[in-house]
């Protein structure tokens, strides 16, 4: 979808749910067909391990920094848990939120059993919430472990969400990560390429997946297999390195310009830095995203105040 | 049923629903009382392998491609799941659909876990989705392992798809694919012959089971035990070797003509070609299927520019 | 219940239901209390290793064989699954039915896994099929797998199908069979009388149970324990050895006259047979289970012509 | 409870269904505060082991014995399934009954598979039922199997059979057994005492427990713990060795007037007796149980003709 | 929250349950903005080992103990199953009280099988009881082992225990303790922390955590983490060692004026005690955690008589 393209609706949004539909749309990809996702949702699958500890910036160890960023920063969404919005979104009204349908923590590894995220909310309890807060609840999320033993339930449920969802017209990310006792190498450009396309099998509006990573080829290059598997389903990636912000603003622009990507997924090279790093950090990767700027124009951003 | 026969209507499809079953028979039978079904389901079970790679044209990279096969060929019904048809079908409306209700990835081997292929969707909301979209939805499907320690799943969610497909004038067509750790030879034909009598009992319209084989004998004499055990239930085949046209077209004829096969389902022998090719080789399999055609006839229309 | 009792109704059958149930108990027994099951739910069970191969007749090789036995030979109700009925009933409505609800393959043996048949259909499905076909739907049937694991499972679709069906004025046959890693002689004459109870308590019209064997003692002696163990539930067994037609027939005798049985299920026996020959057969066993007849009254009907 | 005391009505009785339950109480009890539980549910538990064989009546082997002697002794209450109160239960109109809702066969060992023993029936089809046939339903039972694997399903099944019963005024009588691979000692006094906790907090009835048992000390005086324990909740439990009836009936004294019980649950101590003699051991029972009998008085019911 | 501060309504408390809401947590925080919670559920866990044996005063034997101390003494809320509330909550109609939803035994050991403990009653029976009873039923509890390989059906019934919960206006306290074969150290500061922030991101109202403890480090200091990562969501713990009740009072005001706790959550240092002695406790506790009392104004209340 080109920046000046219409919204192409799914045909299982009926039409009272289009307009909401094309609203959220537009209201995400803040017209440009682009997301820019802030992933917040990590206090489940990653405990306290992203939000606490050497190289984390303490502001994050308060759950209401990745509010204060999601307000402060350019995002086109910000994807947290329902319990987490019904606590704090009454004081960042203003942010667009993606409710994370389905989580799980890290600590039974797939050496003992193969990952299950079971959702935790119906789309119909989100809905409410919509309505009883009056938020901008634009879409919801589902992870999808492909290759676990559990994947036919997690199929199941995300198919479910996604029906639901767009029955009222909001938004649906997959996030697909092969993994389990059958997963040899979940960064495998092919097997990624083929959770894509389940994705668009699925009907997903956007799929999350790991950057494909194959020993003497460009990662972004590898990335195309995926973004044409996907279809009219749009693919978001993180960027490279978290080491390097520059280096990162770089893989991020050859996943958009290279690899077809229709945007990124970025939580830890965010958060864990402080207030205002964050949010010039948010606003680089928008800036690359959304505003289609160069990753030098994006960087410069890095050192400037946060607007 | 032969080709000038009246519709054989089964007692589970009420009064009110009777004209949309006869309707949709008749759409995907083409008046043939033949199926010839073009699968385009395997982005799940062969996730991106059947359609990127070594010896696929490079068109079927994009999922679109199946679409663009579909409207542009001689076909009785355009197989896929729900999620591609909301994605595609508002571009390609004079495709006859059926949608997929369940779908498993390749990734649990056997010899890891028996297979579980779990209901995405309810007929319910297939129905709501024809009312929705205003496609011709013709008829949903559903695959089931036969000899899976979770055949107990699979089989009761088969036979509800049937029920409620049937009380809404949808057809069914089922997969049935003996599989698991109990299951020794796949194409035993006895097995196969078991398989369809399976179908016949759940009550499906058609069932697509593998072509028997058996050393030192013919699989298309093989394949009469089946289409008799199936009774009034009709039994979709694939064709022969995939490496030779001719051949493949050849054992289609062969299982209609000799088997008693009612027509067949055939995916990758399609879309792995190019649009042209592609769209030739429908319409070859669609002569045999459909218009009575010799192999003779139907493969000179593969060297003939599309229609 | 002699022959000239009243029905005898549970109390589970509502007022409303009284009516159907007695017509249905009288239309099933002919009136004399004892039942004449015709047994054609194999496909399932016995794929089709029942229905094809050295032994068989040809006929049996097509399912509408088992439609023609029933609608010509005499018999209480004829037993097979719901998808059969609705693509074959049409062209048989004289016959009583009996709806199966639940089935399974004989693929995965005990030694992998213990048994579980689930439930394929609703007694609420049936009721709607009854009224939408106006079929002679009188009765469902369910299998227990007794000592399996998955016991707990199958024991509750018992109970809900025999309050559902008596709600409805339906009868319900119960299928017992001891079965898994649990039990070592599945003919044992105690464990089936307990098989026997427990289909009382459960509140089954009739119970399905193999005939008892212990080395050196008549079978027909041993059912004696299993009769008395199930009250006023009924008990239908199969008739002896299928070898030898006239010594099926008076273990069948035996089975009612010595061991208290109340009728027979008999499949194998009759279909595997040509159309003529199984209809004599069925005609024979009526004989002895229905109309009072000896052992050689109903042989003589074996070399009849059939009526 | 003393004799005299109003009857407690737990809170989860709403008004409507308050003279129901005070009423079921009062006849269960027999206006004593104690509960003299016949046990009639072991077909499924035990199969024909306690109905027929060496050492047991022959009249047992009838269901209808059951119902004959709830009939004619003096009884608080009759437990037994659905199915078998709907076939005999007509005939029977005057004895109080209790409708065990779940059940297992014993074919499973504890070795094989912790204990599952599911519910057949909801309190809402007892509801139904009575309402149907105008039985004089007063209570429901749950055995829950503590320390099994499978404890949680028993537990919400339990604690939620518990729920349905008070709203619509029935009584609920739990049996807890510790069993399970978990278990090491299923008679251990602090053991039962905790499972008579488990049926506090469930918020039960009646709780009926195996006897407990410490070498050493008397399992009157061990009981002490639980009755405690159970607080309002009142426990009913077996009398002491079957083999000598005077001394069966002198543990149920002891039980009572030692242990701080609140009646018993006896089965096969009486049914396993010819109808006149398992009257009169009915009678003994409820002598000491409800009518403040002693040992003697009650043993002198034993010789004597039933009444 | 300080003392005075307004009450923070999380956003899926819908306008007509907000007053509700509000009064409850003025309720159960006393005004304070802290929870004293006396734990009076671990009938289920614990079985008797903490009301009877060794240590334990005789009184504790009794379920009304610990009514009679939440009636008498000065609590904020007293946490028990809906079964005991239901038998003995007309007698204490004063008492706020949280309804525990689900419960385990501690029968199977995690080297046995991952902890599950599944929820017994709904939110929605709770409501009805609160109406049923007029009782001060004010909040519900559920437990989650979070790393258990069930952690997926805990953490849905708590997300869904909350979402109803607060629809109706009642408060929710998750008690989250990482265990199963997974959790190497349960008492790890990071762990602990981690599972704070999981019950933020399910939208807790309170979590109970167990205290951190590492190796010479003060333990209230480590507990910082936690109360950081719960953001909104309060958290409460238990004191300190038990044998001391001066050092446990010590440690409960550290929690709190150390470690950042609003509360504690305290059962057997409260009710293994005399009614008086157990009164005393509660109101010391309750002095440190309501009151703003110093360790020693709190230790002082042990010896006066009971209020």
């Amino acid at each position: 979808m080109a920046v000046s393209d219409p919204v192409l609706v799914p045909g299982d949004v009926p039409d009272k749910a289009r307009e909401t539909y094309i609203a959220n749309y537009r209201l995400v990809t803040r017209d440009s067909g682009r997301l820019m996702l802030f992933a917040g949702d990590q206090k489940f699958e990653h405990l306290n391990d992203d939000f606490y500890g050497e190289g984390i910036h303490d502001d994050d160890a308060d759950p209401e920094h990745l509010f204060r960023i999601a307000d402060q920063a350019r995002i086109g969404v910000f994807a947290t848990q329902l319990g987490l919005i019904a606590r704090y979104g009454m004081d960042y009204p203003n942010v667009p939120y993606l409710v994370k349908l389905n989580s799980k923590t890290h600590l039974v590894k797939t050496a003992q059993q193969d990952p299950l995220s079971g959702a935790l909310w119906s789309v119909k309890q989100v809905v409410k919430f919509r309505e009883c807060t009056g938020l901008r609840i634009a879409a919801v999320g589902y992870t999808v472990y492909l290759g676990s033993t559990f994947e036919a339930q997690m199929l199941r449920e995300a198919a479910q969400a996604i029906v639901e969802a767009h029955r009222a017209g909001l938004l649906v990310v997959l996030w697909i990560y092969p993994r389990g006792a059958a997963v040899k190498d979940e960064k495998d450009p092919h097997l990624i390429a083929g959770a894509a396309g389940v994705a668009a099998a699925l009907g997903a509006d956007f799929v999350k997946v790991n950057a494909p990573k194959r020993e003497g080829t460009d990662s972004a290059v590898l990335l195309r297999e995926t973004t044409r598997a996907a279809g009219r389903t749009r693919v978001v990636c993180a960027g490279g390195s978290s080491t390097d912000e520059k280096k990162f603003l770089a893989g991020l622009y050859d996943q958009i310009h290279t690899g077809g990507a229709a945007g990124n997924a970025t939580g830890r090279n965010i958060h864990q830095k402080s207030l205002s790093a964050a949010v010039a950090m948010c606003n680089a990767i928008y800036a690359i995203t959304v505003e289609e700027k160069s990753v030098e124009e994006a960087a410069a951003l890095l050192d400037a105040p946060a607007a």
